[in-house]
């Protein structure tokens, strides 16, 4: 599999630091134990921010996410949620960052007694991790654009695994990629158990339809804060959108597609299955929500989000 | 949550070498990236084998089944089949392990450029790492046998996530194990997505109703070597056995019931969601079939397998 | 089993007379022939009414769903709606009785030719049956809180069997509440067919989740009048309410919930599957909305409603 | 309504004694209480037997079925088994029955001291009614044949309300019957939760197509005895037989349809949803396993099944 | 089977001149290949539009609905839309037609080198069919209303076979029809896969129960031009009107109901699966907003929609 | 789109004649109206056959198909069945055709009065056509390979639209195929409701996993007389072969796979979503079994099928 090109890689993340269970060590020595459970079975979740202009954007949202998956798996994290966010600043300001950095904190069951699904065996505290590195979409994707490939893997409902849940077992998304890529596509597009579309592996999907944006219904999608901002700024600008279920097929038919997250934000579609969409890339409303989403990331990092 | 009971810890293991990436190493040393796929993302498969007098049960089997769950996720363990047991019978020796011991072999994604999903970001070959462990079952849980709690988590089917793949996602079982482990449970019954019984969340779920063996169809569960060694094992001495949907209901109504798995072979249950099964523990059926299944197992060591 | 406790026994009620088809009778010679379709078949639809401070509390609401249901049936009752309400304040009257009183009116196929379902083989009339009794809940429940525990019966969708009927078939209630008691609880919390919350056994579910009450889509749940009444409260006075899909996992993580019916009003819940839900009990949304709904029953007594 | 035709009332019947709770009474006095668990919410089950030349026929699989239902509600019987077919038997001879009579044994939860659903407010015992009454089906309807009709509601799966029980609680399928009455159709025919055919509101279905005799799965149907012993005798006798999913319009197109119970035992259908079957009453195969059928009751009778 | 009687066959269509493919033909002349992919696999969409006081009414949304069509089944119409438009009042004007006239234009895959499905194998453009035919409904229906019979066969979901496409594939929706043939009645009533209501097999449907006019949610039946008038003048005059989920019982129980088409109006509906709907025929709701709806009708045709 | 491939048009079809209700006609003039419930709305049914040696390969089973069909659509084709085989023979016989010739029967409604649904509109006789030509499989496909898509189009159960019937209604299965084109695929391959492999869009599949043949249950396929004849092939020949369930997953991880159809026997198919299976092409074991379907296509010719 030749590599993946969605960001350009940074020579200056060789050198930045990594928080690990409260310290700040080299990337190299950033290890953990093979009997942690985050790496025996998937157990922890995770969050992804977003370092721009010297803030960290919506972390409220990012926090409550990341505090609400911990706790639905019944994770202490060991840290007072004001104590994790200076951290994070702490190893922001160590690593002399201060824009264009994206940011994956990690919180898994620590070490364990034995290599099995029981959290009862865990010996210590919690492992976290805190990595931050300079990333930014490849410039080029605004204009080329992403392919997407309906994967047969679907999208699980909530009493099967939650997809709200920001979890370290995505193996079912990673084998949906797998799917993506074999078909030559960049990222899977997921159905619903019914049917309908409900999300890429990694991102959230929109498309514009008849100048509506339409969005899955939130049951069976990933519960992304940019997501949550795309829909908010339609509305406040009264651009028409549906969140709720529509099909591949009406995906197939659109206008202008896009896939939304922390990392890329707003990224436009190009392919879906093998269909260009029409148009130029990205597409108008596309370019007009990158725009006012831009825009909310500016007002938000001036403090006045 | 008080450390769960259902093994001894034996000092020994303390000192135990284990096999990472091709080296031998102490059981401290013996970390991994937090670049891992299988950190980052539960990007990976594992196999759990048991050694007993000597032998590697079921060997053929256990190696189909790694292998054939590498494939799925397109994951090359950078070993032939012969090399990977080769290695793990050296590690046995270099251990003095002869019987008793349990050994998980883990092989995930490897060291990746980025914490996210895409296998293409992985750096190089995969981790492979193999624990040996002196472990086993508790013996007063044969008299006292497991408590279920049926979960609220449903299995998934294979178009969501593939119950037949040992991969090192498994935070929606481990959920449903805190669920159990809140109702004051052992381990989580769990159902299938039309609500038959299906599995636990760790092993395969047998019961017995009228005399006759029931257990899930297969389609929902583990695809256990141990299972279809009793399933076979019932074929063969004509005990009559129904492979196939049945209710919690009948299984609240059963005469006797036990889970399967490499570890505990056949575990006797004493009661589900509170109900306490009739009869002695274990039941007759299953003390005969655990007869049966160890008569195996030593049939195996001794090279008549 | 032992004996339930959520109401204390009062003497007075040995000596309440009950309308048996027109006639008032001792409570022991209320009698039915085992040939009547109630009997035979639950061939027949009921009905419990709150007498508070001399007021048929929410009347005209208990007696819709009572036509209704008897219309669905296809059960001539016998007696039009004024005549049945005099008939039944006749009976309060005549027993003398004011307040803290709960009545149940029954309706059933009437005797039969044989017993088997069909319903034109009933030889006359419906019976009309009406238990009015001093009971009051058990004042200790509202600082003890229910114990919940979530049934492996799911509640049925409307084209199987429609939970809005309050029906004398409730075999399958009783089915999930006898899973319940034998977990160690009072109640079966049941999920609908798509594994989200729908109801508990004989009350409507609530939950406080982040200063939201949530409660089912109202598809697969009890058409409750005091739900109707909590709903209405909520919107009345701006307490955020999702009326909607949650799940067993959004029940455990509540900061509160409770339960609603005739009977009881608003009944805290204490535990979920073993989960202690957090806080004092009642929670303080609960205590609110126990006070409002209080405040509401006194003022249709006074004529207000 | 009119009164349904499917049996002729016999005169003899008004002067049989009827079992109740260890007496016998007339059948005018064999009353229950209102607050019996049977009458206010369905809480009982039932079996049907038939006597014919002096045997119960089948009595050791109706009396599996009887004690199977009672131990699923968990209702204690207060006979064993022996003594409970001895006070049948007693009763028969009380009646001085020997051929054509219909027997209904009937267990429910007994009185109880409250109008709800908990089985632990049961006072004392169960209530147990056994009404024998002579009754032979219509012998016109050999000629003439059922008229089905395909109902809204379908039969549940057994994780909702399992169609294996024999309860009093049969409200949903009454509905099923009433669509059909209102249709002009004697019997309604109710599909599976998948729309295949499971089964008719009281009796089971099957159809001859192509000299293929088919019935459903057996999952979303009566257990029924005589269903089961029409089965075994197409396999006795090399009858094609398909025990497994079809859908309404294979019926439509079959050559003949019967269905099966242990009062009609095999009863010809004439007609399904307006369509009228084709070739004559009863057609073929129906009256070849009728006669298999009836050989097989006298073989029982004669004391060689 | 006897003719169907919802129109009164007009003698001046014999003489009607039928657009195909850019000539104005006689009726008889009027002939396709076939290796035409309409005949051959149903391959092509159509759109049935009302000729009325001179106007075809609703002309845009029936024109916004078949190039829809057209672009899901990547079907070049090879006219563009005012050029098509055109062409179809050519035909009209032609005919000497000005009222009462129903129009179908039907637009196929053309003529095909095989006889298979693969549209690629169409040799030329598309086949373009313009039907204008004297056609009023039969004015006694409104006085008699529809019968109805709620079909086996089920409305599928988009995912399987999209309602919303006005297709020439509707053999399903002939079969449902068929259905109802048989039991005597006049259409079919289907129903989602979820057991609500969702269509008539050629009309949608809605009822009104306690003076709330409900229709289905959608997603299961036509994309009707009258449908979303009729829900649009609800709204206008504030009817309240529920567009969800409801049961056949629940439309068993209703006060009024009746189907809507372009063709028909509203029609009202008498009798659904044998039961007689109460009142007159049309109901009071079904009378008014049939009066409503002509208004609307009027005042497009005027200039004024 | 350009031209499919899958066939050499062959120069001798322009002048062979076609069989249009009695008469053989030039192809040219194979016309039929308009207003044919086949053109219209998609009524009828069709048959695929094969002339091999001067023999019409698997007769009875295909005539089977095709008057089964009929029947289940009401439609009466006006010819017995051994009038139709002869008629179908004269064609051959004028067309002066031994060999390689594919024929398709087709049955349609016939004339109607009306545009609609209503098979009552028929003004006379069924519509019958029979195109014989010659066509035989591009040779190049055996060592080239069909190529795969798996749509986002899933087949129907049978209480939607039933897949076993071969209708003139195709469109849901054309859109599919329109997704492989727009993929660049040859075919799409279709799931069932629940996810698992169940048809291509005009032929079924098989493939080879470990040496088992694998092939879907039949219940969401066509009724493919050669998919029965492969499945025979291999239960005579003691080749494995599992019929029911398995994933698109299992198909990609497959060591063969090929597509069985009247017209092109076993094809083999190189690629599916993306991945190239292993190994030449065709396979071993769909080597193996073209030969033997070849062998048994002799036999049937020859006299002794």
């Amino acid at each position: 599999m030749p590599g993946s090109q969605d960001f350009a890689a940074d020579p200056r993340n060789a050198h930045a630091l990594v928080y690990l269970n409260g310290a700040l060590v080299a990337r190299d020595a950033a290890l953990v134990s093979v009997f942690d459970g985050g790496f025996l079975v998937g157990d922890g979740v995770w969050e992804g921010l977003r370092l721009h202009r010297g803030a960290l954007l919506f972390l409220e949202q990012h926090m409550d996410r990341l505090y609400w998956g911990a706790a639905k798996i019944r994770l202490d994290l060991g840290l007072t949620r004001p104590r994790l966010v200076a951290n994070l600043k702490d190893l922001l300001a160590a690593n002399g960052m201060h824009d264009g950095v994206h940011v994956r904190v990690m919180a898994t069951r620590g070490v364990k007694s034995a290599p099995n699904q029981d959290p009862r065996n865990a010996l210590g505290p919690a492992t976290l991790v805190m990595v931050a590195e300079y990333k930014v979409p490849d410039p080029q994707l605004l204009a080329r654009g992403l392919t997407l490939h309906t994967a047969s893997i679907r999208c699980s409902p909530a009493d099967m695994f939650d997809m709200r849940l920001n979890s370290h077992s995505r193996l079912n998304l990673i084998i949906a990629l797998l799917e993506a890529i074999d078909a030559g596509a960049d990222e899977a597009l997921m159905l619903d158990p019914h049917g309908f579309v409900a999300s890429c592996n990694a991102t959230n999907f929109f498309c514009v339809r008849r100048g509506e944006v339409l969005t899955s219904s939130g049951e069976f999608c990933f519960n992304g804060v940019t997501r949550a901002n795309v829909i908010a700024l339609c509305r406040q600008h009264a651009i028409p959108i549906h969140v709720g279920d529509f099909l591949a097929q009406d995906a197939y038919a659109a206008e202008e597609a896009f896939v939304t997250g922390t990392f890329g934000g707003l990224t436009p579609v190009r392919e879906i299955d093998g269909r260009r969409l029409p148009g130029p890339l990205p597409g108008p409303l596309t370019g007009r929500l990158r725009a006012l989403y831009e825009s909310l990331k500016d007002s938000q990092a001036a403090g006045h989000g």
